[in-house]
């Protein structure tokens, strides 16, 4: 029997490297030969929470049907944020806490959704509806995961269920969450070491409205106007991207880890709902969105409405 | 706040009844106002079910919208499945034991699906996670609605967790499940004042695969040819369904309750598939399927693969 392979988003973020390290985890405590595997590049953020815990990255596997006739989802189930091949595979389970949309098996499946802030404190109360204990480095992951989809609890996607599993991993992990936390995000802001092509890819997800096809990009930043300095340049990667891709709309979100704001830099032809959308003005291709941090809350529901 | 509707598909069956009342009976329990409804008229075997535990049928709502902003799905997802307006409200929750498909949400929302035999058992955990008593009478509508989809735990689609569910629930119904299950099912299968057009809706459900539209009506019977007797009849009302909703497969299952047999008329422009589907001989547009009774499990999944 070849391994079911446990697999995150593309451009992965702590969330889909982490619940897919931890739900392996379980899985293969349960009885099943589960491999946690990533679509794309860690990020700084992660790869701090990984070396901090003492993982190694899982393995990139960029076409998953060569390798496995069966996989498990987590952090996502839009067949366009999930492997390429995905069609081509048997999804046993998906484990998420987004929308849900184009997604579509054969056969019934076990589906777990549920609206709180974190896939890992989803999986947190799959370890203890199966009775198996969170060692204390994936309890460490899973923090991680928790304090990164949470922007360390200030995201108002923060349940309260997000927290009172934080405080249960971060016991277990034995770390100091607000503090550790802090030098994780801090990790993940740093963005000497990128170009512009990385951020643009960093965190972008694609999504579909009303037969629109747009792509949020994201980063956490320190210093905003250190990355908006650099807009010139930014708009045209993004031109390229949104061509390439055939885009309807293409933002750009900066989110100031430490304030609780973002700036976005939105092109593309429907560029314009934008205004409406957000009640605020677009000057020079770019927007100022106060105590907006979540793209899954704050801006992804109000962009599919405007373009419904 | 007006109340949250809990629904189970159209043509309801005694899983979508008898779980829309369970459920909301719990989220009742939970805080949260919630009425069960039908799409529809219920079965024979549901009206015993009511009876027996001395329910009323829950409410007949045809178009949701007009009496409530929020809706909790059980027992199905798709949305030709659904209340004909489904799209102008929000779906809080879905609670289901089918295979995902034609479902899409704005925001994230619970979302809980297994691959087991009957909304019901995922039910009575729901009713264990949130430490809720079930009640007595509950608990035998519940018991119903696992019998009615195992077909009496005979169903390739009966998990040991379905089986399990069903013990505990007789043990708090007070019920001999074997005796009170032939007797309920019975009386399901009993089809004298039934026209030829109720046993067309009784319980049909549509499905799309690869942009082909198909449906799959099934009623269990105690004598099949009484049924089959009359296929001239039926075929003329088939194929007045197949033109008014442009479809291109229509397939009548009648299961043999005593023998778990099935036999099929199928019609529609891409009828010439069943063959090779169920690597049978259709005759005179009807198929015989030995040990068929599962309409999820041994007939949408093949006819889906057949058209894709």
């Amino acid at each position: 029997m070849s391994n079911v392979l446990v697999l995150g988003h593309k451009n992965p973020d702590t969330d889909s490297i982490c619940s897919a390290i931890s739900y392996a985890y379980l899985k293969k405590q349960l009885g099943m030969p589960a491999e946690p595997i990533r679509l794309g590049e860690a990020n700084n953020e992660t790869l701090y929470a990984l070396e901090y815990f003492k993982f190694e990255q899982p393995r990139l596997v960029e076409k998953v049907a060569a390798e496995a006739s069966q996989v498990i989802l987590v952090d996502h189930n839009e067949r366009q944020q999930s492997a390429a091949d995905i069609q081509d595979v048997q999804i046993l389970e998906v484990v998420d806490h987004h929308r849900i949309a184009n997604f579509e098996t054969v056969d019934p499946l076990y589906f777990r959704a549920e609206p709180v802030g974190c896939t890992a404190t989803i999986i947190l109360k799959l370890f203890k509806e199966h009775g198996v204990e969170v060692p204390s480095d994936i309890a460490g992951l899973m923090l991680s995961a928790i304090i990164s989809d949470s922007l360390l609890f200030k995201s108002p996607t923060c349940t309260e269920q997000d927290l009172q599993a934080a405080r249960e991993l971060a016991e277990i992990a034995n770390v100091d969450a607000a503090q550790y936390g802090l030098a994780m995000l801090k990790a993940g802001a740093d963005l000497s070491n990128k170009t512009l092509e990385d951020l643009m890819s960093l965190d972008s997800k694609e999504f579909e409205a009303n037969d629109h096809r747009f792509e949020v990009a994201q980063v956490n930043a320190i210093d905003v106007n250190e990355v908006i300095s650099r807009q010139k340049e930014l708009e045209v990667l993004m031109n390229e991207k949104i061509a390439r891709k055939n885009l309807d709309l293409f933002a750009f979100v900066v989110t100031d880890i430490l304030n609780n704001d973002s700036v976005a830099i939105v092109l593309g032809r429907k560029a314009d709902i934008i205004e409406g959308a957000f009640k605020s003005s677009v000057v020079d291709n770019r927007i100022l969105l106060p105590g907006v941090v979540s793209r899954k809350k704050q801006i992804i529901p109000v962009i599919t409405e405007a373009l419904s």
